[in-house]
């Protein structure tokens, strides 16, 4: 009775015996085998491509499969723009909502509600009659001390509803759809299982609860939390298509292509979405995915503007056009900047870490919705006396991101004419008047700015981490966009003040308009965005779809670099890194260790005068002893070796493979003996692996009688092996590109231990001296 | 007398003994083993790092060396960027010189020469009196028969001259300077070493001939050959840092971002670039490697610019900008452009490569001077008499992308002003007459673009792989202008005269200016390029740097997309593999194989009942014994065994090393016995491996005197081991993912034979049934 099943590891011969039913399949939390999945695809693709030409129905099969790929990210693009549109309108409608209701329609925002109104001057834009605020609403009376109060209230009850809700929702629905998700998924596509973690629920209650979290003016943003909604998407197409649904690594080609789409409809730039797909995110990235995350992404973004949630045809509130050039003298401040974001960028990860790290071992993790509460108060109490952070951190960005045109009304753009003298109107300063020394609402706007710019750094720290769907992109870009801000119109007060300065003197003459305070703002938010997670190509090309115009590529790249040289130097991690970490999940890095050399040998187990490794032996073990092995010793994988003299290794097998298949042989033959013997071996003849290597395609384990269980199927015969000698810069290198689970370690041809994914993730923890409090070491 | 060399191979135990002179080089036409150069770099940077609070020096040394990188990659963008504003400059004057001469000076091209003269309206610009064609200038008359007979003659002449030159020059001072480069720089960047490709001599004979097979009107383009001189100049400033100059897998990192500069300065496309070295050229693209290239790119890009050689602040010549928005029923036509871009595609490579194939195989390959001379005239006898085919390729190109705008006074612009109903002057179509009727003037032209195409199509197939620098994206491109643009203005003429048609509809009203038909000719020279290349992302990114404008990818997508397939459909190699195959070099391919599957057994050597593996004993041997197995046998690395009886791999040894090492030790000590002992062992006392590999650090070899040799640190002690069943997908994987040059295949821990790099290509050839007549297989 010996049973065999069909080639279900993808590295023996092929057979078309179904395997067991759980064979092939990971435990949640466990890391996937690279090497197996793929050949397992292998497998599967060439088995319906040679029967292609046996029926019609098999080729319709086989061209099904050829194109399913295309068709899952196409569904993925599809559903995320569609998704990211959703929740842009939603929240630009609730956010106003905070401060009153449109008396035509209560789905309408403030934008829309005046739409229809018909003042339609421009200063008439922001006072529309059919938009009252809370207190013109309640008591009737729009302005005075105490409308000003009762707005006050019923904007911090707003935000703390809207706050509360999205708490709740994700406490009681789906606990996974905290966070950016953004750390989750660089090491879900590294090869990790979170069940979950990208299914239905968690869609449903991030996009639910983003758009409340957004609202409520919590400082997050949803550019990331966008791409852990696009994976979802991804994930649950994958469920359509066997190809996808059955095979991990498949699966993760597609959650690269809608990563790319998540990016790309949170920035409105494809190119940056697949850069950042392949620089932050992804871990195995064939030529093909890039292919077909570029068309992803753009799926995404046109579905995005056919929806057009702004109402300008473009993607996201801050696209900008610039027309001046800037100059080489520019860069001093440029590089400035970057420094700043370096040195907030590595601030912030130490701060929030701290804050985080406290959150979970302190007493503060148990009340969640208590924490949100309370930041959501604070920060909307702060928030509401200051127009700058009373509005949107995304209409803040596009405000700070704009150039002072003749048409731009804001009190940044309160600029001196100085034919008259005088302060001019709001929106008649601007591009047409050379000379701009700035007037009074400028001044007044600075400190507004410099409050803000100390208000937010604090509540973006406490916030990122907090049970609420939150990014970090648009608050770290906010923070360094009121930087850029305040530096660039300090430099263009300069630079008009003091025209004769050796530094102005080259270009900026008397009438030029030479400073951009737009640009800087722009470069301050790259600056700050790169100190945070240390994106590098993708944040520069991002930052380039924005403006579109190829010449501010150089100040975004100056500033980006020496952001993230200054932030390296306070820490190599960025802080998707540092939230890996945190939270002990086994992201294998690539990062040089600095150290001392070590060897495969200093990292194997078992090593020194340690237990021995445990092992199988290809013949001679009856059922009870592989099973007490197994049961005893909680290895995830187990060597073969021949027989008991000078033991050679013919195989690895699974733990998990060996309980399935004994189980599975255990239903079929409900008599099988305890005392039957277990066979991994070729044919069951012991001692016959030495020249029987040529044969044994399929029916190699058949044929033999008596109380034998032959296990050949589920036995690896290719398992990786090095020797103890190999630098560890070598194992993790393979570990890496292979996507290896484990490796064998020899020396001179003898097993002496196994390395494990593990291991490796305790000896990188061990060198950078580190000690994680995590689920990984439990 | 035990000789220790110092840790050169990077993967034992670090120490300072300088390593005898050539070891760890290789010679011409050899494979790089990048684990070990990785190793050796590790090591390298190691010993810096250590040594940096030693003294001052020690520590500018080591900011030097982390700073080199940077430092190549800038040097490299800055020559690239220098060197492809004087190769356009030179090759636009060059070009003029075929037609004409100016009198102001010699040296202007017709453009700067009528810039001087006087007549400033826009008709008069290209009839400026100080330019004079040849006839003018000979014989004082500018038309008649006569001057264009002699004008004729004269541009054959002038482009013989300058073809001629160009081969000569290439044969007698640079063969390798020939062809565009590519399929040879993708084989070097994949760990091939071709000495003097990359070179000075390659370098500066390149630059000089492509201005001259620019400047004959021969149908090739300056693009792909930028890349090799981009390449060219990083492999030169590579020799200035020790770090890159020792280390062979270095190099080829600032080779790829100097592949990503070329791209940049031929295309304008920074990000283009990026992404081209990243799909088509590169093998191990770390990400620090990308972000350099970027860097690269961008910094060649803006000195291109600061050159500015086309005197409109433009990287290239046919950049464009559209206003009329595409609609969706143009996909139909633009799909069809993919589809002739395939099949061009396809039909270019397989005649191309019969052509090459019969040039290198008949007695056409010793006459590259008269092939060269015969296709030049041949090429400017046809070109000569049609405008499209007179004018520079790239201006060719331009012209068909440009839309026709109001000031256009292009033929192909000559459309029927339908308020006066007759054919208004060219420069007062266009934009702002909304419904265009064709002119006469644009029939003429339709019929001289449809001859340019007849006449181009063969003439590229010739020119590609003759003995000057030729590139093939420019005629590629300029075939599918040709043919979009055809296409282009049939369709607005059917759109024109049929608005009641079910295609036109519902979006091509009377009086709606609804085609572009320089849209149809982008899209058409994506598809043709497509085709040609089988490039994908990097093609549409570069084709969007182009426009600038989001909206045009999606017909660029479509096109490129159906390109490959169809072309895919008749072979999926491009023309970049196509060559290497044709060459023989050995690069490995990722592609899958569709065949029975394979396993290791199969493809190693020795294998079935052949010579068993010739392997060395780590003791025992004499000298005179290990020379005799070294010189009778050719293989390029032999295990190393333990002693006779139950031999067990310690680890292998290249050939190269042992020769070295002995004529090393000879010369060092003359009177070495051959009968001296030759020991790899640990410490000369033999069988002592099993317990001792925890020592061995350095001084493990020495102290053992009597006659014997130590070779301990040339040996590999951590080679790469596979089983004998492992299937041959992940073999080649692995092989590729590592960089491997051989590897050991083991039976049940026991040594069976070795698979190199060569053995993989030749079942890979063997796979496809193709059979190489290479350089590879002697």
């Amino acid at each position: 009775m010996c049973c065999q099943f069909g080639m279900w590891n993808g590295r023996t011969d092929p057979s078309d015996d179904p395997p067991p039913p759980g064979l092939g399949l990971y435990g949640d939390f466990h890391t996937i085998d690279w090497v197996r999945e793929k050949a397992r695809d292998r497998h599967r693709h060439r088995k319906i491509s040679s029967k292609k030409k046996d029926s019609r129905w098999d080729y319709v099969k086989w061209v099904l499969d050829s194109w399913s790929g295309w068709l899952v990210v196409t569904l993925t693009g599809l559903a995320a723009g569609a998704i990211a549109g959703l929740i842009d309108i939603a929240a630009d409608w609730m956010s106003d909502l905070k401060e009153g209701v449109c008396l035509t329609g209560l789905w309408l925002n403030r934008e829309q509600c005046c739409w229809g109104s018909n003042e339609t001057t421009f200063e008439d834009r922001y006072t529309c009659p059919l938009w009252k605020n809370w207190a013109d609403f309640v008591i009737g009376q729009p302005d005075g001390p105490g409308s000003y109060i009762l707005n006050y209230i019923m904007f911090t009850l707003v935000a703390l509803a809207f706050a509360g809700l999205a708490v709740t929702l994700v406490r009681e629905f789906a606990p996974y759809a905290c966070g950016s998700g953004i750390p989750e998924i660089k090491t879900i596509l590294s090869g990790f299982i979170i069940r979950g973690y990208l299914g239905k629920w968690t869609l449903l209650v991030k996009t639910v609860t983003l758009v409340l979290a957004v609202s409520s003016g919590l400082n997050l943003g949803k550019e990331g939390p966008l791409v852990h909604v696009a994976c979802c998407c991804g994930n649950i197409f994958s469920y359509l298509f066997p190809k996808y649904r059955t095979n991990e690594a498949k699966k993760r080609e597609v959650l690269s292509a809608a990563s790319a789409a998540g990016v790309s409809v949170a920035f409105g730039a494809p190119i940056g979405g697949v850069l950042f797909s392949l620089e932050e995110v992804s871990y195995y990235f064939p030529m093909k995915t890039l292919w077909r995350s570029f068309f992803a992404a753009l799926v995404a973004a046109f579905v995005l503007r056919a929806i057009n949630p702004f109402g300008n045809s473009r993607l996201v509130l801050f696209y900008v056009e610039y027309h001046t050039p800037w100059y080489l003298f520019e860069l001093v401040p440029f590089i400035a900047l970057g420094v700043f974001g370096g040195l907030w960028g590595a601030a912030f990860i130490k701060l929030n870490i701290a804050w985080c790290r406290r959150r979970k071992t302190t007493g503060l993790g148990r009340y969640p919705v208590a924490e949100v509460l309370v930041v959501t108060a604070v920060t909307a109490i702060i928030s509401y006396p200051n127009p700058y952070t009373r509005m949107n951190t995304s209409q803040l960005i596009s405000e700070l991101f704009t150039d002072c045109g003749p048409l731009k009304s804001s009190p940044l753009c309160d600029y001196v004419s100085l034919a008259s003298n005088d302060s001019v109107e709001p929106g008649a300063g601007g591009d047409d008047v050379p000379d701009r020394p700035a007037g009074p609402d400028v001044y007044t706007a600075l400190w507004q700015l410099a409050m803000a710019l100390a208000t937010k750094i604090p509540l973006t720290v406490l916030t990122f981490g907090m049970k609420v769907p939150s990014g970090l992109f648009i608050p770290s870009m906010a923070v360094g966009a009121v930087a850029g801000r305040l530096l660039g119109v300090c430099v263009e007060q300069l630079a008009v003040q003091h025209r004769d300065w050796i530094f102005f003197r080259g270009w900026c003459h008397a009438g030029a308009d030479c400073i951009t305070p737009g640009l800087y703002a722009m470069v301050g938010a790259a600056a700050c965005l790169g100190g945070v997670t240390r994106m590098t190509v993708s944040l520069v090309v991002i930052m380039f779809e924005l403006t579109g115009g190829l010449e501010y590529i150089v100040p975004l790249m100056a500033a980006v670099m020496t952001s993230k040289w200054v932030g390296d130097a306070f820490g190599r991690e960025g802080i998707y890194g540092a939230h890996i970490r945190l939270n002990g999940y086994p992201f294998l890095d690539a990062k040089e260790s600095e150290g001392a050399p070590c060897w495969a040998r200093d990292v194997m187990r078992p090593r020194g005068d340690s237990a021995t490794l445990v092992t199988l032996r290809s013949e001679g073990m009856t059922l009870r002893e592989v099973e007490e092995v197994v049961t005893r010793c909680r290895h995830t994988a187990f060597p073969v070796m021949t027989g008991a003299q000078s033991p050679r290794l013919v195989g690895m097998v699974l733990r998990c493979d060996i309980m399935i298949a004994i189980e599975s042989a255990r239903k079929k033959q409900p008599g099988l003996s305890d005392n039957c013997m277990v066979s991994f071996g070729g044919s069951g003849r012991s001692g016959s692996e030495s020249t029987e290597v040529a044969e044994g395609s399929g029916s190699g384990g058949d044929g033999v009688t008596g109380a034998t269980l032959c296990l050949r199927s589920i036995l690896d015969v290719s398992p990786f092996t090095l020797t103890d000698q190999t630098p560890m810069e070598i194992v993790i290198d393979i570990f890496r590109k292979m996507g290896l689970r484990q490796c064998l370690i020899t020396h001179h041809g003898r097993l002496l231990g196994i390395i494990t994914k593990k291991d490796l993730l305790r000896h990188q923890a061990h060198a950078s001296n580190i000690d994680p409090p995590s689920r990984l070491f439990d």
